[in-house]
């Protein structure tokens, strides 16, 4: 599975790094998360500077895409030229957005009578936008899922290895990175945050 | 407040970027959380290339030095002449490891007496250095602190926050970065971790 985690200049690092790093812990030879951009080199919020690893044509090509938030998500968002290159389809790629990155899948087309999860402060622009926000962390209907608040964001990964690897997986990729002496109950929240989605 | 969040080659990206990202939520033009390295473009342990935000002698200056994990930890642990660099002093800077950054604290000298948070696989390393390892996700003890659990990097963070700016100033932290609809137990749960402790 190729897994395209979009991530523009301005990018929060939270939703961009948990995200890859869950997904790169399974341990599938042709598995791979890739920090996917539309420049070679991406800004996060607070400056730090990455290579992207995959250009944003890539998206169009991955298994999945997962869409972080950032500073730009309002601009892409209404970026028709940009949207067309990512040219998503959620027939055939499981797409996830975090926080901001709701935006996008709404410029995208992909939130038709469909609700989703964001952060506070970008719930009142997502819902200027037509689209019902739910005051819950984790969402899915079909192949498209939102999650809201950054520390979601092993929630979304959690949900991309279950659909595509089963539930087990799922747990045993958490199990790597849950906090120690408190794995069942970590585990078992973000499980339960999916499981009426799967 | 300088803060150098220590990433190495092969470092683990939730650990570096969780925290740094949840410092640099601080409100405060003197407040700053950066990836610092002995290279000026470090590499994750999946491949993610970072320029450095300052060099390993930044850490002797700063006011805070978080030591994430990654595949180095054993070697930097044993290398007299990087350790010598790093010049730490829990006297005047608050410092915090996490998951295999223990072993490097250990290397350090910084651990004598002093039970420590690490992750399952670097356990039997850290307990072989004569250092005892407690099954839970987070201790502090004076100025040194210790996580276990890449998920537990929020809680590092937080500690920070909490002995630098006060309680309010961490829950406000957690609080712009938590899942939608149950911030106050993921709050109460990271906060309930440190309170023992300051």
């Amino acid at each position: 599975m190729r897994i395209a985690v979009l991530t523009f200049d301005g990018f929060n690092e939270i939703d961009s790094f948990v995200a890859s790093h869950i997904l790169n812990r399974v341990p599938d030879r042709d598995w791979r998360a890739e920090i996917t951009s539309d420049v070679a080199r991406v800004t996060s919020l607070y400056g730090v500077v990455v290579d992207a690893q995959q250009p944003l044509s890539f998206a169009r090509e991955a298994d999945v895409v997962l869409v972080g938030s950032g500073l730009r998500s309002h601009e892409i968002a209404n970026d028709s030229k940009l949207l067309a290159t990512l040219g998503l389809d959620p027939d055939r790629q499981l797409i996830g957005s975090q926080c901001s990155g709701a935006l996008i899948l709404a410029g995208l087309g992909l939130l038709a009578d469909m609700p989703v999860c964001t952060d506070a402060r970008t719930r009142p622009s997502v819902e200027a936008a037509g689209v019902e926000v739910l005051d819950q962390a984790f969402f899915a209907r079909g192949n498209v899922a939102s999650a809201g608040g950054c520390l979601t964001a092993e929630t979304l990964a959690a949900w991309v290895i279950w659909r595509l690897k089963g539930r087990d997986e799922a747990e045993r990729a958490l199990r790597r990175v849950s906090p120690v002496g408190e794995e069942h109950a970590s585990i078992e929240r973000v499980l339960a945050r999916i499981q009426p989605y799967v």
